[in-house]
């Protein structure tokens, strides 16, 4: 595989079903990236070194998925001027916990928060790509692709009778 | 002002003094931005039409500012590849209704989501510095400038007996 | 099928199951739909032109089911003066992101909404009989027999021991 | 006035504030409108009898407003085959128990929720009119300038600097 | 059977498998009681009547079960002076919905709210036995009697190692 | 004023402006009633006291207001057989917590909820009222007043102009 | 086993899996605890009687776990100085009721609430842990050892291909 | 004052008006304290290193308030075996989100939660003080006074006619 320039990490193992989804979006786009297990609270220093070096070593994009008080995307963030995409996985409540554990960053460090479970690891790819795509004209030409098969492909959409 | 990497929307003219954080943000990195009021609901072919041809206009990252049933940021990102980050603002259930609405995006069409209000807007410009700062060495380094002059501040608070 | 008098879409084919409710109601009353798959976000100028095309092609009501970031009945109800009638499909969060990101539209631009999931979707056509019956004599007669047998059937029911 | 088409009735006289929004947009659309206070827990034999009755009044569309266990559009519901739309008034908890109270009715009686509040009082008077729309060529064709003159003010809001 | 002093209403026979809770308690204490279903919607008179006939049958307390957008204690309150009990019955949003429609009521018309499901069922028929008790002895004797074996019971318990 | 037949008992003395409320509708049915504060958990052995000893100083129904973790309402009817109704007092959530903690009894020990804050509180005396109407005609007589001139207080709303 | 400096008590024997966690925690530090049954509600005198001796006994943590309106940590809090800890069990509504309850403790009385479920468990035996550790050098470099473990652990996983 | 016992910290000198309720709590315990400013998100490592030396320093209970995102409690945890609390601090959404960023920790990192606001503060140092008086006879005795006298305070309140 190529280089990687998204870096996806979660909060345990026991994330990856989700996270996958992630993984397989970027592939789509033959996009290189590295999957990781990192906790914010059971390996503080190993994810904060994660984050610190992540830059240095080629990533561009950091997509992080956890759940319940889910502070993985906000302590990466904290240790890095990359773009942190953050994906809130179900827990107890639903997700609801993960959302706004997420998404409430005070202001001074950025998360860009997706949506709740699969739909939020896909579209954390989607989003990353497209900030590839900002400064990668064949990455972009992918994506163009890519969102037009995607209408395409819902136009065709045959109900049963 | 030099060409506009940016574009700041806002569903209404009562949205602009949230958004306007995310000017202040963008205007301490010097960065180009354009403002407008496009409604999703209200100007919705002049919506798409803006989302459709920002990128062809040099625009490289989109924040979408909107409260309660907050389509603004969606619409968009359905009519664009770029990254688009929304803003959900408060409003009569506190901003909860905007987050989910801007969040909850299906698989497909990602938003990077920020927190509700000020806060918020701030951090959709910081995110989106840091996304034009992948591809821009100058960026990056007034970014990571501006972090490490945000941790200073943190650590010379002096509190009042 | 006589001529459509009220058109259901729905944002994916998975909503299906839910929205026939809508169409075994309609058929109940003999009047004519339509039923079809469109997305805001991933085919929103089919979406934009369907809605605005649909008065010219006789349709009376709109029924709009989608989940999550629920912006199907909005973006619809931005392109058509028809009345739009929203049915949140429950996800992740249960319904409860879906139902505040179809009611809570923005002053200018109604969308009618009913309960989240089945006896949303029933009651959306339901609610588009009624509007139907305001201008047509024999539809209000169908819909005030209907609404005798169902109160018949609920003055039938025997608990068991 | 003209011959009232909509009827507006709110639980208390405290809710006037807002419904009034209902009642000046249709003064807009010229549309005769009856407004009076009903409560389906402190006056349920008068609400009833008013429900029941609308119809052959000549009223063509029911416009409930009501706050907290917000039980009045469902009421009124249950004793008219006319549409009937609730919107939900803010209170102890914004609002959110009042749009529960008011959205998640069962299969069988129908109500059509807005938005909580001012926005939702306005958006069902065009609902109404929308209704009214359907078989009414005048009201149609001031619905539609109606709707092309909102999108021509927010297309033309300029920003102050 | 003795003469019905408790009635037990639920607004659909499907909540019969919580209500019957209500009954077993009650049938525990040998208080009488009658049990039926009747729709706040869907058979609104019969409800009102059912409701405004109950103290001059002898009933002494009503216990009214309903989900979602839940009505029926409410509108039989609004019909009866009698103390009125409402159970929430768990729905799409687990019952959050169904407990803000009972326990919201306006002030005016008093409805006493337990919680949502077998656990609500089970005590409103506990309470109805408590306002019975208030005034009966040998009610009240077997109320002390339950109250002191459940306690006891409590106190049996033996965890497994 | 006549014997104590209602107890009203508040968390702290700053709910008393919302407990007045009940206080103010025993009052107008000249129904006795005591009035204090005590803490299910600053005060617990006196709380527990004051429950055990109420039946016996002829207390008939006790009104319990909390907010918070409201666990007063609780406290007091696990100690005493008499019917006990809880009045949530709204806090940083709104009374959300309030009602939570005050509805959500498990099976044995019932609490009759309230709205949250003032129309609670009055709801609470109407209900105790209805309790002891139950076993006294005067009240009964009383009660039956009291909501025919609240209905034709409704009926005699005139909305202004 | 050695003498009981926890004390591990829930409202109710189905309480008990959930519970177990925090036994299974304390038994790898080998520090000795009791484990009970005891209701807020259902047996008060037990429960107070139960709090206020626990100090002498030698107790130095209490754990309480429950659901609902989850009275039980802050009963038991009401009647000892010792810290309690409070782990909400997931019900009706997931555990949001029993969460707030716990936590929204009035200031004078403390309740430290742990996340909801099994996680919550097992956390408040760590917690617990904690509070010895400060004042037991032993347990402390058991705690030291055992976060350094859990470390390691997380570094050690390795993500399917 | 005496060797710090306990450290107060707070991601914001915003934060402080609250936090200040912990602070004259221990001070009316005599119980020595240190309060410091310094955010998870804008000055991670000092955070790190102040949670790492904190317990070499001599201080024995960490409490920290921070809110919306509020992850400072649980990165503290992360690099302390101390025991942590936690107090959230209300903002857009009340201190929902604070409170379930603190509470709904991962199993293996504790976080003690307390209520949301002064409420919470003043608690957390009413629970570091009954941590310390696990080991220390002094402070047990003060507490124990503190609560005698708070319990004879409620007794006393009189409540105005």
């Amino acid at each position: 595989m190529s280089k990687a320039l998204v870096s996806i990490v979660m909060g345990s193992d026991s994330d990856l079903d989700i996270m996958r989804e992630a993984a397989a979006a970027l592939e789509g786009f033959g996009i290189g990236y590295e999957i990781d297990v990192t906790s914010a609270h059971r390996s503080p220093e190993r994810t904060a070194e994660y984050a610190q070096k992540a830059a240095s070593r080629g990533v561009r994009v950091i997509i992080a998925g956890a759940g319940g008080a889910a502070h993985l995307a906000g302590v990466i963030a904290a240790h890095t001027w990359l773009p942190v995409l953050g994906v809130p996985i179900q827990s107890k409540l639903h997700g609801l916990d993960s959302l706004l554990s997420t998404a409430q960053m005070p202001g001074g460090i950025p998360v860009g928060t997706l949506a709740i479970g699969e739909a939020g690891a896909k579209n954390a790819a989607l989003l990353a790509t497209a900030i590839l795509a900002t400064s990668d004209e064949t990455i972009r030409q992918k994506l163009e692709d890519f969102r037009r098969k995607q209408s395409e492909a819902v136009l065709a959409v045959k109900l049963p009778k």
